[in-house]
């Protein structure tokens, strides 16, 4: 029978209280990995509690003794990197070299954190008036929450927790619920690195628990991922409850092909990695091309559907396909593949030209996993919903323009503003596209321009619905609090 | 008769659509000194129009020379230091000497916005991965609005002005409706610097024209200061409508005395003038004493009242008082006065004792004014209204606690989370306070622990509904976007 | 009779104690413009000591304080700029515009002096150990020299004058013998904005004051900008006195010409202006063009040739060339224009090819002056002198080469290593251009590649011998000390 | 036999060319524990030549995938900790606690290396100029050497490889030729975290290796840490071969006790600790107590005489005192016992009390040791020898003063100015201390004011004749040239 899945609340597993299970799916089988509980709002309650009480000690722990648990956090994640990989794309149904991509990132957001000593720290000015100092030091602030999606089980809970941890917080994940496996083996390792109970603590749960953290006057800040509009709310929700927040959300990222372009292999499969790679289902994945000029656009067009024909849609955990990059697994559930299935049944209607259709792929052996392959939409025009729409699977629609200016056009007009990349050896049209595009991450070159963790992460406008990034410098802003100190002594007495 | 005020607009001053105009009152005497008009929504997105127009060609001006304008912004200011501190002070109600050192903290934040070309540089990663390379880089975002408070008519309007406008947003000030002469006479020696057409502006209005910047989609970002409940509000809702924003609330300021000072004159006197300075009306004026141990407590009591007497309540206009640093003028309208009244009744019915009493006092030329002497309450226990509640005035409350942990916590318990202080000579009470107390600014020995602009500004919890704080650094982050931009380039082709 | 200059040291201006006057010179028409003293040992010292008295009490003014200074110095100065202008064309030569060009960079170094109040804060860290904090603070040393050339006789005295006093240093400047009188007229400006006495100082002079200034154990450091050679015997002789030195040393910069450059007008005028201007005097100038591959170097030398006798060599103050941008003035002496002479023709010599011979021009009514046109060599090879010496005239060699690498390998082994430049549209040739070679200050597309004094200035290798530059961030550090306090309070007793 | 060291060059042991070979002896036993090879100039040249032609692959090597070697050193080095403390307590004479505090900064100075991806960042400055951005490049430089000194024979080479590597540099490490088995042992490590061959070298030698690696013109910079004499030589000859350098020199450390510290069991703990731990030669040790006033100096002397025959005299590796943390190990030589002897006699000389004389302390089995116990001198005035000269050994002299002024004034006109620490509770003197002594290290309470390596580390004036610190942000400025780089694109074309 399925392992049911416990929580991990001040130094403790523990069976939730809870409304129910959930069954854990393998996308590709539709096996059952386990089960994993709906915790109640007590329960949620009690992480908090736990949380709070822990603070204190915590928060008067020096920043380097703190920092001294994320290297051991680093070095037990890396020696169970094959383990995670496997957990994550057993629940997830990314391949197994993109499972492990996502575990360098993870172990890099580690690293960033292990930075804490050099970058938690505030700065002084003397004499801001005469005889007066003032300094500013980042103080942590308490208990904050990670709310994280399904499409990174590994790394999006490691955007928040060796960050909230390292500063001198306290900290609670509620993983997606449909993927909790590789959470739990995550808190399984961490706990062996002996943080004080109540530093971390995982809680699984649907949006009952998420709603009952942003309501916990206790919970100092919340991080969320996923669609825009869930994360507007929560937004709401933080900013009327008094709390920090960050929320990322949707997305629909643009690849500019100019015509100067010439390196068509390196361009084609870059363009397909990216749009195909993790069933498209990556935050970052691109699903809209355009392609400046008609020549570029036949080009494009051509060469990008031949390129899609060479990725297999598998079961990634098929042995054969251990080391594959080129392959789409199945969508997360049954509900996305009809979602994606209507969008493409919607193009159609819509009057763009299916040039490739990834509906009806069986895979052998995989009769229930929730495959599709991938799918190409060309003479895609802007007012489309396909265009509109973020699908979240590996469709992609190819739209023509006759200038650069067009292109920074469809961008800056789109509803989502997350990512966009240019595809240029012409440094004019690089510096010009950089500038003048709105999203908050931009690529040139790049199909997936996802910062590295030494970097903010985060887009903006409707992609991103807060203030503060996450990665790099500005997840350390995001987890500290500026006090400003005003000093003065007048006399020796 | 009294000037009707306009709006300054796309760069030329226009009749406001409105709907209807208020009395601009001197608070010391009653007089009218000119009418403000209520501008409508659409007379709102008039401004937000020519503010977005703007926009393109202002962030495309190379930042030094944004910041000429500032240099300009800041000579033009100084030269009519006298006049703009008259103004304040006839519509405002403080002392001339506040009202210079007022002027002086404008100057310095128009100084702090100069260093834009040194502070408004993003950061560059190179060799993120083999051959590609990171930079973020600072941008402006759009249109910003600020809805600047009664209490310092010069100065917050100059929180947001120089640090909106030299990062290359556009801007548009609406200044709250009780003090709109100082904003007008700002406003036109700004004109004088000759920025392009839409870059500032300002529209007068109540709170139809604030709501509607904040749901207009063409506003990028909204600052507020007043309120803390309103505070909440306007950041749900700059939320709902994915906007940036600041909203800085009220205030509790606690000053804690410990047993080991003994600078008792200048303690007193620079406690009497955080409390009875500007009437008790600057966010960072301290109302509540918190005296550690009985004997402190019965010194500081009956020294600080009598210090108290001292204080002149007045016109600051007369005369008399031009260069007079211990005035109480009056508060800034009757219905202040009235609840100002209404506290002082409930502290004397809460069972505070009533030590000195500000009530009845009468100002010979001025019976119009809304004047209230230095008040100070006794025996105040943590429990009472008069010491949960942001009188606003020149009413101070006085505590006695046994220890240093005993003040902190009711400075931690208290709803306000904004400023506090301590007094001590001693190294050990003072880093255990800092560092434990959690509002966002402290002093030590310093009555008022405002940072000079050249720090952030900015309190905690309910005091500071945002995460980004006023002035400094802060500000160049507020008014920026971080975009990070990941380029390769493969070879030579 | 010409004015005898003096020195200002205390607050006054002073008749130097001295070993002689030298006539000061214009160089375009052999008139004396003054006399310069060649102050003493003890006259340097007496300035040294007026600082040294001078130097606590300014220490501890606030940095807003001592910012204010520079505001009314950026303000004076500009109110002078076109006395200053004509002043240093009439002692140095170059045209009207260059010194107008010039100006706007002194006026920025000034104004990023401003900036003090936000870049002189330290750091702090929180927690270096249990209850042990440590901070930074960065405090001014004492007394800085600084020994100008002659090349900018404005704007490199205030590379220095507005950073060492803006950060509570006090100051004495040494400009070029050839070029007192624009530091002379800065130096009554400076005296108008009401420093305290002994902050500033002006110490006129040749080399015996220079190195009596190196060797007075009272002046913390020194700046020296001049040949490398004399750049490497004063830094060992400052590190041999325990000093702080920057020394900024001689050039030969390269501009790189990539065969996929097509907009030839930008190009060659961008070049001309680079190597012409100034009369080949500036540090920045180029004076090495490199032509990749056979078509593009025969379209270079042709054109540039031609454009080259666009210039005009005249006297800059004659009023018809008042906007002249395309004038070559004379050169600064006649030793100079004899070494000139000289390294022409050492490269007919070498077997170059004289493309265009600048010699011989006779300019009406200057037949005093020391000029030479616009002169250029082609087929010049690297190992030959005229590309091997800098030699700070209006003499330009191209050379020809296969391939970007050959390009690279050119700069990297020449002994200078300043600055050079690429023109490319290519993105790869760029960013490889940028990290592969040596030069402290790359250009993309930019013959001068100076950078503006909100970013570093300075070389790299022989060409600068210190390891702190010039201008933005940089000068911050090279004019305060980063002292570290680390500091703990065991109990409250 | 002992065994004779070999260099590691170009990822090789090889056989020293040498010009003979030393005994490294045990300073307890005088026992030989190895032979030290002392390299020849050739020999020195060959590992510049490896460490050359690693440079570009290495500099090439992603900043992140550099940081990984990091973490592999730290965990190889933490692995090994107790086998490292004890070489390093055989061949240098500290006790065992000391020897693990050694290491623990050793681990941390890696640790903060580990941030390079954090930290070797630039910066970027959009629009200096219409169209025109720059952009300043934080990039390795090439071969780096360091010259460590004896008494902290693990952590001081690691206040530069990690750096140095990290940054994209490649090392030779000279380690003292007093101490060398714990620079091969460390050597021995760090050879299997499978760094490139030439990125990390090790040559054994004295002076005449040393010497080489300054002349050396393929060596970019040197450390060094010494004598201050030798510092200014080094300094000196560096300059004049335009190389980078830092030289970090001698100290005379000097705590001042106020007359309001009560605590007084820890403070006299804290002093003796820091006085005769490592038998007084860390550079950061403190061999002068200044007190203020008459009580305070009775009461300071007579206490800190009376603590100081607590310390144990003996063998650091005698099982008995493993743990046994008041210690006095040998001083490292016979030579350097005869020099301390002899100041002791100076001291007698110069009519200073001998309050407490280690002299004559006999160890039993260790008769060929070099022990001194604690020694104090009483009744020492500012003249005399024995508190100018660096004594570097267990002997500590203690001065009366009336003021903290004339306190301060011993200190700044000492020659040394290293570090120096305040014991006092009150605020008022602890930021007039930190603010007008002028050492680069400042304690308030701290005995041994030693930043933690995520600050930096460095003395001031004649203790430090360089202008960039050691240890945190200052380490990879000195590891790393800051590149400027202007960038502008015209059109399309």
């Amino acid at each position: 029978m399925a392992k049911e899945l416990k929580n991990y609340i001040n130094g403790k597993w523990v069976v939730a209280e809870n409304s129910g299970y959930l069954d854990v799916e393998n996308p590709s089988t539709g096996e059952t990995l386990g089960k994993v509980p709906l915790s109640t709002e007590a329960e949620a309650g009690r992480a908090v509690a736990a949380a709070k009480a822990a603070f204190k000690g915590w928060r008067d722990t020096p920043v380097a003794e703190r920092a001294e648990y994320m290297y051991k956090m680093l070095a037990i994640m890396k020696e169970n990197e094959e383990e995670l990989s496997r957990t994550l794309t057993s629940e997830m149904g990314k391949s197994i070299p993109d499972a492990r991509a996502e575990m360098k990132r993870t172990f890099q957001n580690i690293e960033a954190a292990c930075s804490a000593p050099m970058l938690q720290q505030g700065y002084k000015m003397l004499g801001c008036a005469r005889n007066i100092d003032g300094e500013v030091i980042n103080l942590p602030i308490g208990v904050f929450v990670a709310i994280s999606p399904f499409n990174f089980p590994a790394m999006t809970p490691f955007w928040f927790i060796p960050f909230a941890i390292v500063t001198g917080n306290t900290f609670i994940l509620k993983p997606s619920e449909l993927v909790p496996m590789t959470a739990d083996l995550s808190a399984h390792l961490i706990e062996k690195i002996g943080l004080p109970a109540g530093v971390f603590n995982l809680v699984h749960g649907d949006k009952v628990a998420g709603n009952s953290f942003i309501e916990n006057p206790d919970v100092a800040g919340v991080s969320f991922v996923g669609k825009s509009a869930t994360c507007v709310e929560i937004a709401a929700k933080c900013a009327a409850h008094k709390k920090r927040y960050q929320a990322m959300g949707s997305a629909k990222n643009h690849l500019v092909v100019m015509p100067d372009y010439v390196q068509m292999d390196e361009l084609i499969r870059n363009m397909s990695t990216s749009c195909f790679g993790c069933a498209g289902q990556r935050c970052m994945a691109s699903s809209a091309i355009v392609a400046v000029g008609d020549e570029m656009y036949e080009k494009v067009s051509t060469r990008f559907v031949e390129d899609a024909k060479n990725f297999i849609t598998a079961n990634p955990l098929d042995p054969k396909y251990a080391n594959e990059p080129l392959l789409t697994g199945p969508v997360i559930t049954a509900q996305a593949k009809d979602f994606i299935h209507k969008m493409i049944e919607t193009g159609v209607k819509e009057g763009a030209t299916l040039a490739l259709d990834g509906r009806g792929i069986e895979v052998p052996g995989c009769e229930k996993g929730h495959f599709i392959g991938p799918t190409v939409f060309t003479d895609v025009k802007p007012g489309m919903e396909i265009h509109k729409t973020e699908i979240f699977g590996p469709v992609v629609v190819i739209l023509k323009v006759d200038t650069l200016d067009e292109a920074i056009k469809i961008i800056n007009e789109h509803q989502y503003s997350n990512a966009c990349s240019i595809y240029t050896q012409n440094g004019y049209y690089a510096r010009k596209f950089k500038l003048e595009v709105e999203p908050g991450m931009v690529g040139i070159n790049v199909g997936i321009p996802a910062p590295v963790p030494f970097l903010p992460f985060g887009g903006s406008k409707y992609s991103m619905i807060c203030d503060i990034k996450m990665q790099g410098q500005e997840a350390f802003r995001f987890y500290t609090h500026d006090r400003v100190v005003i000093e003065r002594y007048w006399t020796e007495d």
